[in-house]
């Protein structure tokens, strides 16, 4: 199980506290298994709270990924160094297999959720554009600078983004060990197409 | 919801018509919200059948993955046609959107399933490893016969296939209309980096 320091500072106030005792649980037992009841063991305070403020186990993980997503904002950093070396940091941060199995494997349950709920769809949409937007900005300022070739920011960001959501996915999904692989690919991929 | 025809053939025993069935109910209802009884109403024969067969949905549904993989495996052709033709032809049907949608979405479901049923990620796994060794015989056959640059088989496939699998993903779960960019750009990787 991840370590909260991983993700998140201290929590402020009930709402934080809920959301990292969801996201431990969530870490724990996978969303199919979840319940509010599982997430109220999580919490320091009463577990009536839990029922208190979310109206069930989706309200509050939309409002757990509602969290990660201004969390992931806040965090993208500004972009006053070298276009290579943060499309590096990003591609490395994805594939990085860090000691969050649990919230990969989560994740992708998460997601799944998209293909049914309009609230987890729009969700995800965000995410995803939010991405993709870094990713594009990044190449579009390599591109002006001299730093990168003279390429498509918006399509190439698309196909950066797509091969991080598939490496992702099947390393949570599938018994095969070829994601490295798939990540050395990628980093030639950049440094042949991008990198001048 | 997709034709029968697009995929299967006529049903030759009742094996295969509760396959049909279970594919039938799984693109309309969706996993979650797929019961045996709705499989059964899709089924022609007596709905008692259906619980004679299967002890329950995942049963039957790893019996329809079982299914497709062989239908796939018998659908693979001979490697006797040019090998950039038959690349082309695996990234499209990938990418075409058909009349597939639920289909689309009910496998990013039973994926998600594979974050935590062993059963369902060895199946997935066994997917994964037929598409990337279609894919690395592919491109060792075109390295060989010269229409390929000297690249290596298997990092090559290990990343196509996470961009399949990520537009796969994408396509299915979030509101975004960037995958046809990242098609494009394949396409252009393909091209710059593998086409002699």
């Amino acid at each position: 199980m991840p370590d909260r320091a991983e993700f998140f500072d201290e929590p402020s106030d009930t709402r934080e506290q809920l959301i990292q005792a969801a996201f431990r649980a969530l870490c724990e037992h996978g969303y199919s298994n979840l319940t509010l009841e599982k997430i109220g063991s999580e919490f320091e305070k009463s577990t009536s709270l839990v029922y208190h403020h979310y109206e069930g186990k989706n309200a509050l993980l939309l409002d757990l990924l509602e969290y990660l997503l201004e969390q992931y904002e806040a965090g993208i950093p500004l972009s006053d160094r070298d276009p290579a070396a943060q499309l590096h940091e990003l591609v490395t941060a994805v594939f990085s297999v860090r000691n969050t199995a649990g919230f990969d494997r989560a994740l992708v349950e998460l997601r799944a959720q998209a293909t049914h709920d309009e609230e987890f769809r729009s969700l995800f949409g965000r995410t995803d554009d939010l991405i993709r937007t870094q990713l594009a900005q990044i190449i579009e300022t390599g591109v002006e600078d001299g730093t990168f070739a003279d390429v498509d920011p918006e399509q190439t960001a698309a196909f950066i983004h797509v091969t991080l959501v598939g490496a992702h996915t099947i390393r949570a999904t599938s018994a095969g060990d070829s994601v490295p692989a798939a990540r050395d690919e990628l980093e030639e991929y950049l440094d042949d197409h991008l990198v001048q």
